[in-house]
């Protein structure tokens, strides 16, 4: 673990049984396992690994709660208890959470359980979907405030349009107080986790003294530094996968965090990649696509983010590239928001004060603010040589008094010029 | 005249006085000059003609009739008929109606009135601001019913990129039987009128035969052809402007018409730009901003359509491009959906069946339609060895019976393939 660590561990104390419980759980089960997940609100964790563990071929008592709990979900039929043990038992003979912990300790990481004071709020809008627990590892050990993360997802075959656009959003979410949120793959992800950690290394003070907003409210012990990134994986946080990312995501450990709800030893799945994305979604405030082609897994976790309330945005590009497809395909359908920069994403986030932003670009032409009779004689007015006002009243379409009261604003504001010979355009 | 012209005349037929009154009060007034349109609504025509055309100072009753319309229209306020009639009598003596009528119809054209049956009755959408009349001259002499025509509209100062999406989806949409409205310009207006052109051109039958979807409602006459393109103009018809577009807007007039307001010989200002946008924006269904900046005029003519409740479309584009700032600033705020071709601008036209348009696009995966359980067992099939029903009911997370029922839905869809040494992915 890195020396200058500003998180020392808020995981792995207390809650010790229930803490190895939610361990061997998050192994038996695949992620939003609704039975599972049923039969763990109803018994709590250890006495559900109780039961999976015993010989028990079901319990009448606890088939009826977990009936109801599913019901309340709006999952509808489900097979029964006994075909769910089933389900996890062939897995017990694998089954090791102390050594996956141990593991995960050797890291410097270790298990975030609902349970701690430091598990995310968030994740409760996931409802039963809500993760067993979250084995982490890096150099902050909790998740930033939801309304603090931004997720930057994207295809894996970003083009070079894509990249750079990630690349600087990224930098510049970060110069603004947010942890960028990503998966870790090739593509948009690696461009997003490496344009956060750009931004993090230029700012000397960044792992220094804690700005303001940039203070984790997690961990509740206050003053904790929010990291630049996390890199939210489909597979256990042991390894860096894709192993081409290795060094990066070494350097997201370092610098922020990996984070997965699967354990130690896990490979990545499709079921996995698509299990993951709904937490990407539940832990971020906004979830922006920066390129995807018409199907793409980041679509997919666009869905989750609007199933959740979240915010989502979409970055435009070439109508003629088909890695923008699946994003213009969101905001044609009106799932996502069009973002083009930082300032965009921050006011999806609800940052104070940048709903003015779209009115301070681009200068206001002077005569922005005229009225309709002013615009006609300013229309009227010559260039170059000087006119009469009967002219004027002629060419601009209005009586005698109005362009005489015309030519005193427009001169007031420079726009128009008074010379011998009668009135030409100012300026 | 062109000799192949289809439709040879509906203009200029009946109503001679009607006729003659608004072509003189296109000149004495502005276009969407409120009082002076109130004074027509209340006076009729030829009347309002002779009252501007005599000496008296006002008409109590008229008035207190004008205010009434204009109080209808939310137009508050105004400085009573006798300012009024002081702001367009000093044009009388420009006035030669007679003079305006044969200058255009010795160009082949003539003055569109709302009294032909050919005038359009999308126009009373604008209501009180409807036009006195249009200048028109061209191979056609009525305008295409709303619903066939599509407005692409955008910066002067276009990009290469504008250009070829806006040529390309000019042209796709005269294939497709809708009329491409714009307004002249240089820029994307151009790259508009020219792609749709060259539709027309490739087409042999365009203007022979009369292919369904392409008949004109107008002219009432039946059977007249739909012109390619429709250019509509801030200043007279007599004269092309600007004139870098010169041999572009003859082209226009040969395959299609040129529409203004005004009557020749009048110059295009500011101000009559802003009214001619509200024009296009009433005779199409869809308005397309291409490429506009942060401001733009174009960002005018999308503003009037979404007043009048007809769609807007805006084309995305690379986020560092200034000339596609307008266009998601238009996203951004909602006021706009995406399109990114002529299939997506037809379905906003409504067009039969479109809708089905984004289902199609992409091969689906084979995978699709996977239940959960049938996608977890998937991932654990391996790709090259086999393995066994045991070792697949741990690696999935699934019990044995659910195991073999899901190897029997995969192999049938060819997913699956079965070894003498067991399991492992098929295709």
């Amino acid at each position: 673990m890195n020396a200058t660590t500003v998180d020392p561990g808020t995981l792995n104390r207390g809650n010790a049984d229930v803490r190895l419980a939610r361990a061997a759980l998050t192994r038996l089960m695949e992620p939003s396992d609704l039975a599972g997940l049923a039969l763990i609100s109803v018994a709590g964790p250890v006495d559900a690994l109780a039961l999976i563990r015993s010989g028990a071929e079901s319990s009448a008592v606890l088939e009826q709660e977990m009936t109801a709990v599913l019901a309340e979900t709006g999952a509808g039929r489900w097979p029964g208890l006994a075909d769910a043990l089933g389900r996890w038992r062939p897995r017990l003979a694998d089954l090791a959470p102390e050594r996956d912990l141990a593991v995960v300790e050797r890291y410097g990481g270790g298990l975030l359980i609902p349970e701690d004071p430091a598990w995310p709020p968030a994740l409760a809008d996931l409802q039963l979907a809500e993760p067993i627990a979250l084995w982490m590892r890096g150099r902050v050990l909790h998740l930033p405030e939801q309304r603090r993360c931004i997720a930057l997802v994207g295809s894996r075959d970003s083009t070079s349009y894509g990249a750079n656009a990630t690349g600087e959003m990224a930098a510049a979410l970060v110069q603004r107080g947010y942890t960028v949120v990503s998966g870790g793959a090739y593509g948009i992800d690696a461009s997003a986790h490496r344009g956060a950690l750009a931004a993090a290394r230029q700012d000397p003070s960044y792992w220094g003294s804690v700005p303001q907003g940039r203070t984790g409210a997690g961990s509740g012990a206050g003053g904790v530094a929010q990291p630049p990134t996390l890199a939210v994986m489909a597979g256990g946080v042991d390894r860096f996968y894709p192993s081409g990312n290795e060094e990066l995501l070494r350097t997201v450990t370092e610098q922020g965090a990996i984070v997965a709800e699967v354990p130690p030893g896990t490979n990545p799945t499709r079921y996995r990649f698509l299990q993951r994305n709904r937490l990407i979604a539940a832990l971020c405030e906004v979830t922006v696509v920066v390129e995807a082609r018409w199907r793409s897994g980041a679509l997919n976790t666009a869905h989750h983010a609007a199933g959740l309330s979240r915010s989502v945005g979409a970055v435009p590009g070439s109508v003629y590239s088909a890695n923008s497809a699946g994003c213009h395909r969101l905001l044609r359908e009106g799932a996502a928001v069009c973002v083009t920069d930082a300032a965009d994403i921050a006011e999806l986030a609800g940052e104070a004060g940048s709903n003015l932003v779209p009115e301070q670009r681009g200068a206001p032409a002077l005569h922005d603010g005229l009225g309709v009779e002013d615009l006609l004689l300013l229309d009227a007015l010559p260039l170059h040589s000087a006119t009469s006002v009967d002219k004027l009243s002629v060419v601009a379409g209005l009586g005698t008094a109005s362009v005489l009261a015309g030519l005193g604003r427009l001169e007031l504001l420079g726009l128009a010029r008074r010379l011998d010979t009668g009135w030409k355009r100012g300026g």
